[in-house]
């Protein structure tokens, strides 16, 4: 089959310095990160201020799948093994291995991480999220609106 | 920044045998489709069997983490146009154009899909789902469970 050739569009900026700061499972944590775009990818940013997060402000009911305020921020774990087919879950080693399809490790054969994040807001190229395990320095390779009917 | 090189690890098999064929968003039809898996990975799908749906059953409400029956695939659309930052949403051509950032179109710089999809069985190195848009032949690049508590 083909090779495809992928393009960071951005990198991560955390407190979170290396993984063994960072949580196993960022949406469960109020960890707040910045995703600083390549500004030659500043226009592909338009739009997505209708993604902010209310300050303080409930969700609207009526249209949950626009204002949501969350995004899906596509990263891609550099530090990973792509060799590696099992993984102990969540590297508890008195756990039995299992394939790494039926787990969220970061060791895989294409290393993207799914990282669902509140938009807390956008300033110029740099977004400012809650909730975002990855690492300073992970390359951020795509950005999605989270949409509660197609993901959730 | 480096680049990275990304392998496919299978490709979706569909009755859908066109963009045009396909509806424009997968998760809220019934489509049905195979993820054929390259045999080098069918380790990687060990435990993956734990999240078929149960027919007919109603998820678990005690752990719908672990009993949701859904699963994420992630899909490269080799047909996408890569240098394009500005669509019209969803194709409507009245719709003034938007960051491909702020929206879910095939066109942006590394066209990855999301498709959070319900496994229906496995068997081998097939997987079926529903509610995949994706059309025949677009390559897979990872298979992962989905977390209610991560991804909705």
């Amino acid at each position: 089959m083909a090779v495809f050739t992928i393009r960071p569009i951005g990198v991560i900026r955390s407190e979170r310095k290396s993984p063994e700061d960072a949580p196993k499972q960022g949406a469960l944590t109020d960890q707040e990160a910045e995703v600083v775009v390549d500004p030659a990818y500043l226009p592909a940013l338009d739009g997505l201020e209708r993604r902010v997060a209310p300050a303080g402000e409930a969700v609207s009911v009526d249209a949950p799948h626009r204002k949501s305020g969350k995004i899906i921020v596509v990263c891609w774990m550099h530090g990973a093994e792509r060799d590696r087919l099992k993984v102990h879950p969540r590297g508890q080693e008195d756990r039995p291995e299992r394939g790494v399809f039926s787990t969220r490790s970061p060791h895989r054969p294409n290393p993207l991480s799914l990282h669902t994040a509140t938009l807390l807001s956008i300033e110029g190229n740099v977004l400012r999220v809650r909730g975002m395990d990855a690492i300073e320095g992970t390359p951020v390779v795509d950005i999605k609106p989270h949409s509660p009917e197609l993901d959730g």
